[in-house]
């Protein structure tokens, strides 16, 4: 049945889990996960987090809780398909009737994806984006699952979406469904006390670009109504309730990420930033992302000796946020033409001056701010200082050109070209 | 087991239900209903929306999708526990799998009781509000319920509250548990399009203090602790959350109320008025009002013979919003004082120059700005323009003390004298 009379849609639907926020509040999860009715609860975390007091603060919450818990802590931070049939096994195995996630995107990303396939088996590919997968819908709800992010970054504990690379093919992809959103969120600053300023930099980075690019998506008019309303995408385009979200965590990242990034003892700096990757998650959740997300997956896919100072061992890795924003100044230039009134409103918000500025001039400033923050949090200078050259933007293009759901979702139409000539751009910004 | 470590508590927990709004959006009701996994739908509505095309929109939708649905249009304007009651009974019969309301608050307000009664049954003082009724909490979810509101007024459709006259004592009260949010809300402007400007008058005044009171709530820091973080609760007071729709309501209520209210067939008007009425309604959702709606319980209940133009029939009634807005003037000088920058900062979202206030300026600025807003859309001059005296000022004291829940969620300390003089200032604003 269509319900929808224009070819345009004209209306949007957002989505929120429920969302604890506070310092110690992780401390709820035992009450809170019987509250839901779990009696078996697979903990999910990595190696590194179930080091953490953190880690132990959440375990000992649902122990006094009476719970039965099984701990699962191989969670990859590179998720790949392999993983996560790794974690399927072990729900499979264990059984749980509940999942807490303790930890960054890959790890909530893991806990979902486990949840999903115990409780609807099917071939790995069913559930995969297409045109990778098969995209076939989740059909019933999943376990009950609580995310408890120790990262400001990835917004996964807001997002019906998992991300991992599907090793056969060297492509980074995903499962997207409203089904896969935890049931609830207990975002603790206190997680972040321990963080490098190098991560509070990439992650913060991530979520000022998941703001800025819901705040400038395809608005929800300009994409085609659902051929069912209940099949509206959830990357629907720029809507008035990402809009507020997005505004709200520009502000705070504006006013808080320098603080949060150089001095690792500023708390409200860091518990600000926090607040502003849980609202910049829930309006990229029901907006959707576009071209610096889209380039990212070829940047962080490509890379070849980089290895950022902060981060743990020594493979070549570009961090996720760092892979994202190294674009965004080039890709906002690119854009900005599409509505020059929101490109200038987004460096406003951010504390830009854009008294006396044109239309024209709407790209150059808020790139220019945007390259201002990334110096003053002390990223590499575009993707030459990741490695990249002139002669790289071909194969980066084509690295990218996949991800047509988040290139649908830009406010402008995009070839592989022009990808590869934003590769370019992005190579130096100021030296 | 006591989770918090604090006196007072440190965290706050938000939820919201998923919301779909534009034109045209109730079409989507069938496809939404049998997503939701309905068969027999019990289609909520009152005698006035079941004549209206939006009403036959809906059903139609229903029908097209192969549902079977029974009707209950007997929902009574001011509902009562007898007209809980008797809703409770239809639904009790019918046995319906899904609940669909179509109409105003007290339509939404009459499916979400059928639902809750029906479905967990129970003596009706069971689920009420303590120290009326027992407080009980709602054992389990409850059939899912799709709410379509057709005013933009008390957001309904978003929060878990039901509210009713209690005939025996006449008094107003409810029922509040998460239990009770709608599962989905369709939030459709095609439904204002037919409401006199005098409803979007009260209905947007309501809104208007929703966000106000919402703001200026005790802040969640100022409150205790919950014995269990699970039952943290929805009157939870101001939250960063609730801070971002209120602050984004009164923006858009300052641009658009009066447009809406004066020029029925400004589209774009009524349109941002329904959307700030639902951002609004997450807001004190999540927050909580105080003052001003606990004094309009008594306002309403003990009016003598007004009856406003633009409301059907002749009985004697204040509309919500009017009862609710008559007091707000006088209602924030008092609060004003426990954050003028906070006081100050509602009254600038609303349009007022604040340049130059000082902190004891605050009540007064934000004062004069709602009275403004009041003259331009019509309201009565204070209360004695719905023909209260000085002498009724003991009176409605007593009758709003016992709103002992709303009274908690100021920011002031208040007592009955201080009540019974807020009424007396609330008399008259500028004749």
């Amino acid at each position: 049945m269509s319900c929808c009379h224009s070819e345009f849609d004209t209306a949007f639907t957002v989505d929120a889990s429920r969302i604890t926020f506070g310092r110690g509040c992780v401390r709820e999860v035992g009450d809170r996960a019987t509250a839901l009715g779990m009696r078996r609860v697979a903990l999910f975390s990595d190696a590194s987090v179930a080091r953490l007091e953190f880690f132990d603060t959440a375990m000992q919450s649902l122990r006094d809780a009476g719970l039965d818990v099984v701990t699962y802590t191989e969670s990859s931070v590179e998720p790949t398909d392999e993983s996560f049939r790794a974690a399927t096994a072990f729900a499979t195995e264990t059984k749980p009737d509940g999942y807490v996630s303790v930890g960054g995107g890959s790890v909530i990303d893991t806990a979902k994806a486990a949840n999903l396939y115990a409780t609807h088996p099917a071939d790995f590919a069913d559930y995969v984006n297409a045109p990778i997968g098969a995209g076939r819908p989740v059909p019933g709800p999943l376990a009950p699952h609580i995310a408890c992010p120790t990262t400001s970054g990835t917004g996964s504990e807001v997002t019906g979406i998992a991300i991992f690379d599907l090793l056969s093919l060297h492509a980074k992809t995903g499962i997207a469904s409203p089904a896969l959103r935890p049931s609830e969120a207990l975002v603790d600053p206190d997680s972040t006390d321990t963080l490098p300023g190098e991560v509070v930099a990439c992650s913060g980075l991530d979520v000022l670009s998941h703001a800025l690019e819901s705040y400038t998506a395809r608005p929800f008019t300009r994409r085609a109504a659902p051929a069912q309303a209940s099949q509206r995408p959830m990357s629907q385009g720029a809507n008035p309730w990402s809009d507020v979200g997005s505004r709200e965590a520009l502000g705070l990242l504006g006013r808080y990420l320098e603080r949060a990034v150089t001095d690792a003892a500023d708390r409200e700096a860091r518990e600000q930033t926090m607040w502003a990757a849980t609202l910049a998650g829930i309006a990229f959740g029901n907006a959707g992302v576009h071209i610096p997300h889209a380039m990212a997956y070829a940047v962080a896919g490509q890379v070849r000796d980089f290895h950022p100072s902060g981060y743990p061992g020594d493979a070549p890795i570009v961090p996720h946020g760092m892979s994202v924003i190294l674009n965004a100044p080039a890709a906002f230039r690119l854009t900005a033409p599409a509505d020059p009134a929101r490109h200038l409103a987004a460096a406003a918000h951010l504390g830009a001056d854009v008294a006396g500025a044109a239309d024209a001039d709407a790209g150059a400033v808020l790139a220019d701010h945007l390259v201002r923050i990334m110096r003053a949090v002390g990223m590499p200078d575009g993707l030459a200082g990741v490695g990249y050259t002139e002669s790289d933007a071909t194969a980066l293009a084509a690295g990218a050109w996949p991800q047509q759901r988040l290139l649908g979702n830009a406010p402008i139409d995009i070839d592989e070209a022009l990808l590869a000539n934003t590769f370019r751009q992005a190579l130096r910004y100021w030296s």
